[in-house]
């Protein structure tokens, strides 16, 4: 393993559950109320496929014009609801650890550019970090695109690439893409739901990871690493 | 199987993910932070429980003043963040159709009795049936006494008992109370969780449960039944 792609919501902070009780609210407001743990379990897709998801079971189909409302609906609900996206445990440790070892690194997350900074902020994020957001593919998880993109940019073959995820739908897009990947409880997605989709790994968080990194093969990139 | 005895938060009500946010907020004003996840795989215990569990990954013990003081403010947070608690799907047509069936039920929750008004009444619950709150026991789950309490004044024996939760903690519960235990999705809670606890079967939610009923052996106690 030569490169780490990282998830952002879930895995490197603490937002799934402000996103659901966010989308939850959003969605019920416009006629579409649907339990959080359906609303969990979808975070980490599109806004524009967890909605039509949720509409699919009420029977209902959207407009796009309804899904762009409902999106914008929910970033200003979500940053009233969690004004702060705080790092999980070992989430900035692993960044800073991997900067400092040359071993090329990245984030891939659905989000759009827009909801990205107070995350970035959070995580203090070197500059020279890739990151992949939702405005530069055409589609998102669990389609493949977002981590074959990352994967480019940081000129390293998928085949030693790992992704870390905390959502079955990174796992199904970084198998979509060839990659392997390692889960993370941080979502509150079980262990067992993580290894059904096919992760090789699940750690408690991004902190217990980091402790075990050798265990993943992953080395240095840099001289001597 | 001749009486159901439900949990209430997760399981007949949509209040588990604004339970997390808002112990997660509490205790990170009393410097005690914690990741959602954690905080949400510990609903369904008592107040004390959860807080103890947080203070103990923190290296530090509370003073039961401290406990009290914050159950107060998560109470007041949890008000602010979820004005309304909803029934979740199928359960108020649950408990119509035992109230109908004559199918002795009742409420068995960790919960205090001050905090469980909006919940009946989201539930619009019959003020025949027996509820059980953590003001009548001196221990709540995973401690049986809850459970046992609700069987007695059920006056049904344990072993034609069924509870319905959706944490581990219910699972536990009931086992230590001798009484077999259904599983719910609707807390967050993986089917493989719930099994893992102990849970004889596992469904969606309280509408699946009631459209199976008759496969758990639940028949009606009343004449005919």
């Amino acid at each position: 393993m030569k490169a780490l792609i990282f998830d952002l919501d879930g895995t490197l902070v603490d937002s799934v559950y402000a996103h659901t009780l966010a989308w939850q609210r959003v969605l019920a407001g416009f006629g579409l109320p649907s339990p959080a743990c359906v609303i969990h379990r979808r975070i980490g897709l599109s806004g524009e496929l967890l909605v039509k998801a949720v509409a699919r079971e009420h029977h209902r189909s959207l407009r796009m014009a309804d899904v762009k409302q409902l999106e914008k609906k929910h970033k200003a609900l979500l940053h009233k609801l969690a004004p702060v996206s705080p790092p999980l445990p070992g989430a900035k440790e692993i960044l800073a650890h991997l900067h400092k070892a040359r071993i090329p690194h990245g984030i891939a997350t659905s989000g759009k550019r827009s909801e990205l900074k107070r995350s970035m902020d959070a995580l203090a994020l070197s500059p020279s970090a890739v990151v992949i957001d939702g405005d530069m593919v055409s589609e998102v998880k669990p389609e493949p695109e977002i981590f074959l993109l990352c994967q480019q940019q940081l000129q390293v073959e998928a085949a030693q690439c790992l992704v870390v995820g905390d959502a079955v739908w990174d796992v199904h897009a970084a198998r979509r893409a060839g990659i392997l990947s390692v889960g993370l409880l941080t979502g509150g997605t079980s262990a067992q739901e993580l290894y059904n989709a096919g992760a090789m790994r699940v750690f408690r968080d991004a902190a217990e990871l980091l402790s075990e990194i050798d265990e993943l093969g992953v080395k240095g990139g840099g001289p001597g690493g």
